[in-house]
């Protein structure tokens, strides 16, 4: 059966995003170094649309297996985009641009209803109003067989690993101390989460942990 | 120079004890688990006394490596007992028993003065009142050209790690997720403390993460 998994970077101190998010600096202060051993990476800059050059090792090899044999994302509202309340008139579109590097079918959760957005290559957004089951659900449907990625933010990692969802957790450590911001593990609530190890790899410049969700 | 190290284990989500912590469960709900990689190895059991049989092999050696050259410890007052205030009549003598496993000098930082407390295997414990400065220097001092290590609890590391008195974080990340309790990496406030990865290496059952703190 097709797998539900996550891949995120979080600080050492465990937070997806530095303090003071805003559209204007998304991941926060300090939060734009936590990305910084996979943007020089070849599958990054193939990803966003630079078919030449980029690093290859561990950090390039990680990613690719983690974007590997993706059919479909699940993101939070605020990783969506930085809008709260109802769409409005003139609609967000999403933090990437024209052409998201999904490449396939990418669910939104959120309490406001709103039409499927197809953006170029492949992407489209559909919002889903009625919950992270029937996100999944959808996800999984529209996957065809491929595995289901929790993209993020850290709310929506939560949800999911809360409700014994999530099947694999690829946890890449950055060296650096936010000091604040949006914890990856956070509001778990009474659900106790066991784990296994599936592996430890020392990347250029961070640290690639995975793990197993025991079920 | 001699530097000032901390090796401390954390859950997956960040905690160094689970919630709940009290004076018969003194890592918290789950907070046993944390340490299960360091327990049945060669140099934890040569530690408290039982000096045949043991694992070898990496946590072994990450173990014996963190405790090699270290000629004085610094402690927080919850890490050394769960008294709080003056410390009474018939004051704790640590949560070790006779022999505890530091076999050198201890700073216990706490607010309230007491006299020194030599216990068996080279272990005293010396309570120091004014701060987390003067127990540094005094702990050089008594190491002798060794290392010092702070040994928690998360408080004592924040208080090190802020002051820019920290050298050198060997973290140990057990694959368990605790929801709650003590954090290693809260309250920094607003210094930046800047990282360097030295070594990441996968454990049975563990992470082991090694930084530098860049001055």
């Amino acid at each position: 059966m097709s797998k539900v998994r996550c891949q995120i970077t979080t600080s050492l101190d465990g937070y997806v995003a530095g303090p003071n998010q805003s559209r204007e600096n998304p991941l926060g202060e300090g939060g734009e170094h936590l990305h910084d051993w996979a943007v020089p990476t070849k599958t990054f800059r193939a990803l966003h649309g630079e078919q030449r050059g980029g690093e290859t090792g561990i950090n390039d090899d990680v990613l690719r297996e983690a974007l590997d044999n993706v059919g479909a994302t699940i993101l939070g509202r605020n990783m969506f985009g930085p809008v709260r309340g109802p769409w409005g008139r003139d609609p967000w579109h999403g933090w990437w641009g024209d052409d998201p590097p999904f490449n396939h079918p990418v669910f939104v959760l959120t309490h406001h209803p709103r039409d499927p957005l197809s953006m170029q290559g492949g992407t489209t957004f559909y919002f889903v109003t009625d919950g992270i089951e029937s996100a999944l659900e959808q996800a999984r449907e529209a996957a065809g067989g491929k595995d289901v990625t929790i993209g993020g933010g850290a709310s929506a990692v939560q949800q999911y690993l809360a409700a014994g969802l999530l099947d694999e957790l690829d946890i890449h450590v950055a060296p650096v101390l936010l000091g604040g911001g949006e914890r990856l593990f956070d509001k778990l609530g009474a659900r106790k989460v066991r784990l296994e190890s599936v592996r430890v790899l020392a990347g250029a410049g961070v640290a690639h942990l995975k793990y197993r969700v025991v079920k």
